[in-house]
């Protein structure tokens, strides 16, 4: 389960490294700190090097060019599974973990669970009287999340989803989103509440109470698992974070490849052995090509062991730095205390400007 | 539009009494204070005699046998139509104004806005994963409403309702929720709710949250707007408590009656005539019956005399405390304010409590 696609989903790569950094660039030379990002993952397991080169790295750009970044932790989106709501406290803690192991600081970025902001989720009151049950339905990435759900029934919080998201963009005025092109129809819907809550509740003096958060447009990278599918924790074709070098090794030795010797990038033709090129050259922060061409007629085998050197390389001081922060899970749970104090601060502001402009009583 | 069939639509009556006082009765047996009623309006205008004979007097007895009352005024129910929302400070210190003069007690009942509870609402998101999309659709007091908005679009709001409700009722574990027959699919929903919130997360012991709230059943006296419609404030047709008495007079001067100068009780066939003589009924704690043969053939002209009197009379005390109440509207709202910080106690004491469950981190 690609967890990254789940809430706030964010994809980013050096595929579409030129849009990303065309918009990083204008926020940065704008004023960064004026910026506000809101992105996030449901808490589903360990995130793995598909998160890292799709999402993670982007956010810490971001927030180390100094964007002020909020990063829900979407607990109540995975709660509702119970096989996962078993572990769910475990999971919640482990991809804290994951994210200061890759940098996101939590000075700087204010990382909470989605359950401990009562103030955010009560914004879903109004926002669901924004939106009809038609455009619900008509949705597209609720359609494909209805199509791949693995429940029998559509449920509530299902159907309601993209409202959900619209909450967690909107309550702390959030302004800019990172998403791939397949999540633009639910920032759509952000925005079209946003539009439609300002219209009919502006302030005294017209102003509007949410700005319309804008896509951090973006593409992940061509990474397939080791199986040739998707990149996901659960089917064990790709490499966690936290996994050991021994762990990394045998998981790439696994990888499906072809029997031409000669190691190519071609993307179209032969899928899982360029995807591997590219791991390696993400890792190596070099073209693929190049590393293609280096490799040669080393075949499969030469290929595997340069992309796992590269990845195990790569990834030393992220995991020399998780697993020093592993040791104290008190320091994990402190992390998401300090973001929810944070982040209920920011929910309970909005929510009381939105219970005036709404008209509330008290 | 009657405002007691919005939110937690609370009917009960003389027609009625019977199963009402059953129930009422065997609660105050039991052991009054072990229960704990929930109900409520939404504030879109003054309460009327239909409410009164309704519902506010129930409540009023209830609380009055020691049983615990949460009465909800549902703003947010309310908020989503811009033309009530306007005035909806003032709708909602209004409410207030009627149920104090009714006597409901500030001290014994926690009288809350909806908008002022977050706790209450985050319930809404668990809840929702716990229904189904066809069983939202399914609800026919859903279909009913959606029949009767003014909306051109069911909006989200209107089609997760049962559940809001069901977050409404369960927030406080309230176990007793006063409806009307018409309004039991409703409260099935709540029970639904509870019951599989129950089942899916049960206490580390078994025990369960959630109380499965029972139906204090009901049905509204058969009292008809002075056109012969649904009484209905916005339709003229209806005394409001906090009516002066030129007022009263003069609404149940335009009452539709019939030619048949001989008073008498008689729903089926002379359903406005007895509409008045039940409602003078009411007002004089006397049967119908012997009220209709006191006025005889007297014609429309004493019946009318007979109701105003009674109402006016019946209405007198109600409407002294009224205007005392209403010269402090500082009191009512800091009634909003006590209720408010007492809801959001049970709130946030039943929201941790499901987060404990639910295994989240922190």
């Amino acid at each position: 389960m690609t967890t990254a696609t789940a809430t706030v989903p964010t994809t980013a790569g050096p595929a579409a490294a030129a849009a990303t950094a065309v918009a990083a660039a204008s926020v940065l030379s704008d004023d960064p700190a004026a910026h506000r990002v809101l992105t996030g993952d449901r808490p589903t397991g360990p995130l793995h090097l598909g998160h890292y080169f799709g999402t993670l790295r982007n956010r810490v750009r971001l927030q180390d060019q100094g964007v002020e970044m909020f990063v829900v932790v979407a607990d109540y989106q995975v709660i509702t599974d119970r096989d996962l709501a078993d572990r769910l406290a475990e999971h919640t803690e482990n991809l804290v973990l994951d994210y200061l192991a890759a940098g996101l600081d939590p000075e700087r970025a204010t990382i909470f669970p989605h359950s401990a902001v009562p103030a955010l989720n009560q914004l879903l009151l109004p926002f669901l009287s924004l939106v009809s049950v038609a455009e619900l339905g008509r949705n597209p990435t609720v359609k494909d999340e209805i199509t791949h759900s693995r429940q029998s029934a559509v449920s509530g919080l299902m159907f309601t989803y993209p409202v959900h998201q619209a909450a967690d963009i909107l309550f702390c005025k959030a302004d800019l989103v990172p998403v791939g092109q397949d999540q633009l129809p639910h920032l759509e819907v952000a925005r079209t509440v946003a539009r439609r809550f300002n219209e009919r509740y502006p302030h005294a003096d017209g102003s509007a109470v949410f700005p319309r958060p804008q896509a951090l447009l973006s593409e992940a990278p061509m990474l397939l698992g080791t199986d040739g599918g998707k990149m996901s924790k659960s089917r064990g074709n790709a490499v966690a974070l936290g996994a050991t070098e021994d762990e990394t090794a045998r998981i790439i030795r696994g990888a499906r490849t072809d029997a031409d010797r000669r190691i190519g990038y071609d993307p179209v033709d032969r899928p899982e052995v360029s995807s591997l090129v590219l791991l390696a050259a993400l890792c190596q922060d070099r073209a693929p090509e190049a590393v293609a061409e280096e490799i040669g007629d080393g075949g499969a085998a030469a290929l595997k062991r340069t992309v796992t050197e590269s990845v195990n390389e790569f990834l030393r001081p992220l995991r020399a730095r998780r697993a020093e922060l592993a040791a104290d899970r008190g320091h994990l749970r402190q992390v998401l205390r300090d973001g929810a104090e944070r982040a209920n601060a920011v929910a309970d502001a909005t929510l009381a400007e939105v219970r005036e402009v709404m008209g509330a009583a008290i």
